[in-house]
């Protein structure tokens, strides 16, 4: 198969990753929904958009999770030079995991104060990190990068996809302790992870890039 | 990182952005539905379908809010080179204010008569104003548009975003007014705005383009 | 602006046209739905899903309404060569009434013996026809073709658009005579109109394309 | 029509084939829903979301079932060379069958022990199967590849077709004995085809590739 044609193949694969990211994140609004009134006044439409407030934290902690999924992917395919079949069914896979995050986070924001809707949310990012890693890590192990990027990036890559994986357990523990707890890790997780990525491809790539 | 690679990075942000601009504008016909009629007669369907108009005009009305965010957007990923970290994650931002759009939309034409359901409309409608005049500051601070464009035009780029926030703003003191002068609001400011925007322009760029 | 940019901005208008046009198509199996059955047994599934028919019957016909207009949409944007703000919003225009389909398909559908239902989803049908038409006649007359098309080819395009109104116009007569007629337009005209455009085309451009 | 346009006609024939895939694909989740817990406590979401096991089951299998539809397609269009009337009549019906597979995915979900709903869900598939056929056949009969594709590649293609409409047909056959035995085929299936497929290949074209 010659470059351009995989070049063409590589186009399309991105192009319909991006729509389940799309679709996915964008769904995450059907969750949001007024309960109906049988009486509405000013003040129970007030009420009951108040009452909504686990749905909307619900929303935006899912749309940073799938936007900093889509993120990785989209840097990664911006390194990748070819696919193979191991890949497409990699990612395939992750698409999965990825579309159904809206059902965790209705179940999540539909009972924000218990411990099982907490460990099934972040038990599922695990999932999805896990899903996530292993497509990372065919790319890698199938030579599918361009040629001209080295081994350290490699493992830059590679190292990075534990991080969606270690915030997601780090959110498991949370919800043991408090459900509500699942959301502070799920904020301040990627801050500090992002952090501790950074200061570690500092020491390991001390050149410049 | 080449132009080229920029490009196709660059592409492919305009891609997922346009993705989730469509799906929030068509997901919004999820929110105009039939009640159930347990005898439905000619006259109850009819009956039934004009009790819908405030739920025709919420669609409408926000099929041109999200159009209008859609196309300024258009338009300023076409004047860009290239993209940096902080734009995307601007822009993951002002896509989450677009897809949550359809619920706003829903509780405003579930209660049109209602000052509490016009105010929340309006006042989303502001942060996402807010949320699009973030990216385009980010755009122009950070340097990634074209070239060869001029001072001139990033001024213009700036001081276009003023226009859904003052829309929304005014649309916010027309609900505290009456409720439904929250359309009329949204169906005159940009057609006045507009023409205020090329007022001045002109008198900002006399010269030809 | 440059003729590559220009390309580059009318490819995102025809793909952000294309998703709303897949998102509308693909949102039409959301209102094929089971009733829910209490004490479910073989006889009852198999009676529910009979009873769906009509479901399935609105389903296929807009489909195949939203792939015709989709269709004419990709055949008109291969013609063009440039965009203006006139084209956009006329665009944008043929988008709401594509978008909104999903809606009357469903009174149709939950309503197939309703003369109000059938000149409802006739009658809107219409209406997309007239918003494809202002579309054809905005790109013709703004000069937008690329240059090698005559003007042959326009009168075509244009004569094409009163295709899918006269259908409409059929269908909403239908309406009058027996509800369930309308299907019979809807299917039978698309065949006959393609026949006559054929048969006119054939005689007012009698040389080889 | 140059080959260039005839390029971009079938890039967006493509794109607006993966957008319409991936909506359907997405959507799946829609069908996956908490039952409305009227006093809910730790053990009756996890009551709940273990009796959803079905629902999940069934979201799982019809993810990679239009998965495995959609990676046919990705490959046929990168064979491809050029489009006509009938292709994309034809591909327009694999897409209606591709959008339409949600809803026998929610009957057989809903209903997971019932013969009449495992038929429904594997006789559909029999049906996209055959829709699936048609497409594949048009492409070849009409000259679409490009040219530097050999009869073996062709007769490889239809071949390969069987393989879906042989699964949906066993699986309705498995039905027939044991409504959860549908599941066991359509997993089966596809591992055991390719299987097979490849040993057929390999016997047909022994020279490298």
């Amino acid at each position: 198969m010659s470059d351009n044609r995989a070049g063409g193949q590589l186009e399309r694969l991105a192009f319909f990753s991006d729509a389940v990211f799309a679709i996915a994140i964008t769904l995450l609004v059907i969750e949001v929904r007024m309960p109906e009134l049988h009486a509405p006044t000013e003040e129970s439409i007030r009420h009951a958009l108040v009452e909504l407030i686990p749905k909307y934290i619900g929303f935006i902690v899912s749309f940073f999770v799938i936007g900093r999924f889509w993120l990785g992917h989209h840097r990664l395919f911006g390194l990748l030079a070819r696919t193979d079949d191991r890949m497409i069914i990699a990612n395939l896979i992750l698409l999965l995991g990825i579309a159904f995050i809206p059902f965790p986070t209705a179940v999540f924001s539909d009972y924000p104060g218990a411990q099982t809707a907490g460990l099934f949310y972040a038990g599922w990012l695990v999932v999805a990190g896990l899903f996530n890693r292993r497509l990372v890590k065919v790319a890698v192990r199938d030579h599918l990068l361009a040629d001209d990027h080295d081994a350290g990036l490699r493992k830059h890559l590679l190292r990075g996809t534990w991080l969606p994986i270690l915030i997601g357990l780090g959110a498991m523990g949370a919800a043991l302790v408090h459900p509500l707890a699942v959301l502070g890790v799920l904020v301040l997780g990627p801050l500090l992870g992002s952090l501790a990525l950074h200061v570690m491809r500092g020491r390991a790539k001390p050149a410049a890039e």
